[in-house]
């Protein structure tokens, strides 16, 4: 079968094709316009570089396209982000890439806009050794401002939901052999893969906070999202706000079918990508939103004290010894 | 004498060392908090890659840090922003580059921002093969909006300045041997390195426009950069407004030392970065810019018809066969 090459388009053509990606009102021009109509905005950076986040044997260029959208917007979530305005797009790749990789790419990126809110507003494309993706997403800044420096001494943490999921999918992926005695569920399989390829977002968790809120006088609170995993999530929240964290590790939500062993939890609160909100509320509006939600679980308290994550109730003594994924 | 490498500092180090780039009121979160005050905003991502935008031979990494946020913020003069906002960064480095390479680079970024206003407001850092800065510049509308579609037949063409020098900034970094007959002048020389490796901008073209305009009711005018070369410019316009751009080449404006010949042609017309603007006005505004700003050329006029370029009184009619640079 015949395969198109990006270097074979030519550049005005790519870039005419890029631009039919975009909404029809979103006139191609050296800049996007943005009409923010009084609000105040989020903006977030986020790139993706080939063989350090992502590589062609475990993601096809759709799911590509979706992640790379969801792991922006989830930060905008993480901000308190009440609505996505758009992104721009950074595209670089070989010249000798199909066009067909980058429409998928494309295409991938609108359907996770069509579903969390957004459209392309811009960008700009180049050839390069390794593909790159770069987003910047714009947001518009919800009642509540969500930030990583907000967090107090004896306000309760939280989580949207589970961990571990997308690292098993990736491992899948992978072809990882596990021990021998380690039996993975379809139903974990799936969801894995799931959480892996098509990450989703917690869209609704401003809306359950404010709904949950009896003390308007409080407009910004502590949180930030899991991408880099749990663990580290956990440690810049008490690193920006200077308080030590508490973890009760029986309180930690695990998938039902999730493995024991000290291996799985090092998947668990080291994996990243799984995109939950790491969050800290005064008590009373932690059960508030943990009964309006029942995905969310309160899994510990922040405590004056040196800035770090302790747990209690583990027995896996190994855990803290563990180093999260680095980028370099 | 020691260097020290990225791959050695360790991943949350190089995050707080790029920190201090940042304004101190800017926190390290998942994203940036814009306050836009009614203002409507203009957005641009530029992506500069090793070896295909620029490479180690030709330009210090302090000028690029310069040149990278000079090519954004002219993306957002040519849109018609009174003021820069802030600017992520999405910087990829091998993972053996020198800190001091990456230090150089934001005291270049910021000596700039310094200079045309604006700060780093947040961004992203990974390994990749190759080096790669993506910039998202943030701007605030000003009281014209210039838009590349905005241009009417009837309309004068202008450019804020001289093109070609930045070229020949690059070729003489390169040590390209010209022609025997060809002498550069010591000015002629310097002023060309001055462009290539640190462009200024027409950082008050806003004012000008809006000082000599009589008739408030216009709030919308045709207008791009330069950085794709003047041709590119004017095609562009062209397409956008859908109209035909009839150059006059003996009002082009040259520099006083300029060399003779169809080869200083091709460099002047399709060099690139020198960052002017390029724009059309109604014939009484043109006029009126012209008196106030003397550095302001009018170099031609759009008129009904196909879409493209024509000179006329040019000589050399090799001119229009040539092609602008491509990034693939």
């Amino acid at each position: 079968m015949h395969k198109e090459l990006v270097e074979n388009i030519g550049e005005k053509e790519l870039i005419k094709r890029l631009a039919k990606f975009m909404p029809k009102n979103q006139v191609e021009d050296d800049c996007a316009f943005i009409q923010t109509n009084n609000n105040n905005l989020l903006i977030n950076t986020d790139a993706l570089v080939e063989n350090i986040h992502f590589n062609e044997e475990t993601i096809t260029p759709i799911d590509l396209g979706w992640k790379s959208v969801a792991s922006n917007i989830s930060d905008l979530l993480s901000s308190g982000s009440k609505k996505t305005i758009g992104i721009t797009i950074s595209l670089i790749i070989p010249s000798n890439t199909e066009w067909e990789w980058v429409e998928k790419l494309y295409k991938g990126i609108n359907q996770a806009l069509d579903y969390f809110g957004g459209v392309i507003i811009g960008g700009d494309c180049s050839a390069g050794k390794e593909k790159v993706i770069s987003i910047t997403a714009v947001g518009i800044q919800g009642d509540i401002k969500l930030r990583r420096n907000a967090c107090k001494p004896g306000e309760i943490i939280l989580t949207t939901g589970t961990h571990g999921l997308s690292k098993l999918g990736l491992m899948i992926k992978n072809k990882t052999k596990f021990e021998k005695n380690i039996f993975l569920t379809k139903k974990l399989t799936n969801q894995s893969l799931q959480h892996f390829c098509r990450p989703k977002l917690n869209t609704d968790f401003l809306k359950v906070l404010l709904k949950a809120r009896s003390n308007k006088k409080i407009t910004k609170i502590g949180c930030t999202d899991s991408s880099d995993g749990l663990f580290q999530a956990l440690e810049d929240l008490s690193i920006a706000s200077n308080c030590k964290a508490i973890i009760d590790y029986e309180k930690i939500p695990k998938h039902k079918d999730w493995p024991e062993g000290e291996e799985w939890d090092k998947y668990y609160f080291f994996g990243g990508e799984d995109y939950q909100l790491i969050f800290s509320l005064p008590k009373k509006w932690a059960n508030s939103v943990s009964n309006l939600d029942k995905n969310i679980k309160q899994i510990g308290y922040f405590t004056k004290g040196e800035i770090g994550v302790e747990f209690k109730n583990c027995k896996n003594n190994k855990l803290l010894s563990s180093k999260p994924f680095k980028h370099f």
